[in-house]
């Protein structure tokens, strides 16, 4: 079985929003420092990985929400590389409570990617042996993600500050143009259920990208199954998607 | 003397930028963090605080740079609230090395307000004899921030996200306005020295900020004295300042 990596991570004031709660960004940023500990421990690090030619990119996440941690809470963070395929490898992490109960889980995609081709690579299994994942056959499937019909946007410039020490757009900014054009009204009167994202293309450094949604509010459908509110996200450059997004709500 | 609080922080790659080197926000959050831990020890955190019908804010920075904490870094995070007079209490930051060798040096003015009428409040003492603050007579005085005569500007919204739990504007998040504005460039072929911040109305979620900057390049004067690059900054909304800086910067 995979090796699972734990850490502990008391929850900062500016880590959370005016719902007193963890932002996506932040959550993320824990996690994936969480799986770099790991690397480093295994002796996968960056700099191992860039001796293949290799960096590591994450093609999406899917994320459950049970509970988001609120300021000042002591959470458990563990990570597990669980399993991977031939280009995917599946890493699983989960923000636990003081109790070991489940708070969030998050499940991510990672590829490999050469940063000069900006080609994706197979994945060597020397690379992910250490881990102890399990290799599958299959690839995974997530919720699907519905187009835009009907939506609004807001334009959000790439600033020098939304590039980490990675030399990438940090993943978790995508999240804050995401989630910001759904407004304070919103975003303070809705609980997040599920995510599921996907990135497409890299934005880079001095872009002006669009983030596009639409409310598709909840409804009883005629079966009596009830769909739950959903918001549907697009992040775009003029025609081209850079990242498409689901979000699950209810109501605070 | 005032009672110092210290506590150790490791630096994130979320926490750099492209620099590898800790960002502004990234340190004045890692800072006032600890300065909310040492509060909370001398039970003056917030909630008591807030009793008196106040809060603290922010009126003023300064800060000088010796070397920026790199990425991975072990650092120790020092604070002590040493002086006050009527209207303001200065608390002094240090951010160590693992040597104990000074890498940055915060002086931050604090004030309270009542949040409900914003007025400022004189400094009940009772607030700060636990910190074991020295009362003071005289107001202290900062480096002068000359007004721009000549400067280029970009525009910002304020976002959701740049609001924290504090439910304000998080004052590290002027930093990312005021410097965003130089460029990839500016920002990869200089190092920060010296900083002078001065914060003079609060900006709200939904405003459109400008953030003006104007660049004095380095010159020898008659007098053989040589005159540093400098940046001059504001953060206006039409023509109201919210927000005034001086930067100075060496050559990378």
């Amino acid at each position: 079985m995979a090796a699972k990596y734990q850490t502990t991570h008391e929850v900062a004031y500016y880590e959370c929003d005016i719902n007193q709660t963890m932002t996506f960004p932040a959550m993320l940023s824990v996690a994936i420092k969480a799986s770099e500990e790991q690397s480093e421990q295994l002796d996968r690090g960056a700099t191992v990985i860039g001796g293949y030619g290799l960096s590591w990119i994450i093609t999406s996440y899917h994320i459950l929400v049970t509970r988001l941690p609120k300021v000042g809470e002591q959470i458990q963070v563990v990570t597990q590389a669980k399993e991977y395929n031939k280009f995917f490898c599946y890493r699983y992490f989960w923000l636990l409570d003081d109790q070991g109960n489940e708070l969030v889980k998050i499940e991510a995609v990672f590829a490999l990617m050469n940063p000069e081709t900006r080609k994706v690579s197979s994945v060597p299994d020397e690379i992910v042996a250490p881990y102890g994942s399990v290799k599958i056959k299959r690839i995974k499937r997530y919720p699907k993600i519905e187009p835009i019909t009907e939506g609004r946007s807001l334009p959000y410039r790439v600033r020098f500050y939304d590039i980490d020490s990675n030399q990438h757009v940090n993943n978790a900014i995508y999240f804050n143009w995401l989630l910001d054009v759904l407004g304070h009204d919103f975003l303070t009167k809705h609980l997040v259920q599920e995510v599921t994202i996907r990135f497409d293309r890299e934005v880079a450094y001095g872009n002006l990208i669009d983030s596009h949604v639409q409310i598709n509010e909840a409804l009883t459908l005629d079966t009596g199954e009830v769909r739950p509110l959903q918001t549907l996200h697009e992040i775009k450059i003029a025609d081209v998607t850079y990242c498409e997004a689901v979000f699950t709500w209810q109501e605070r």
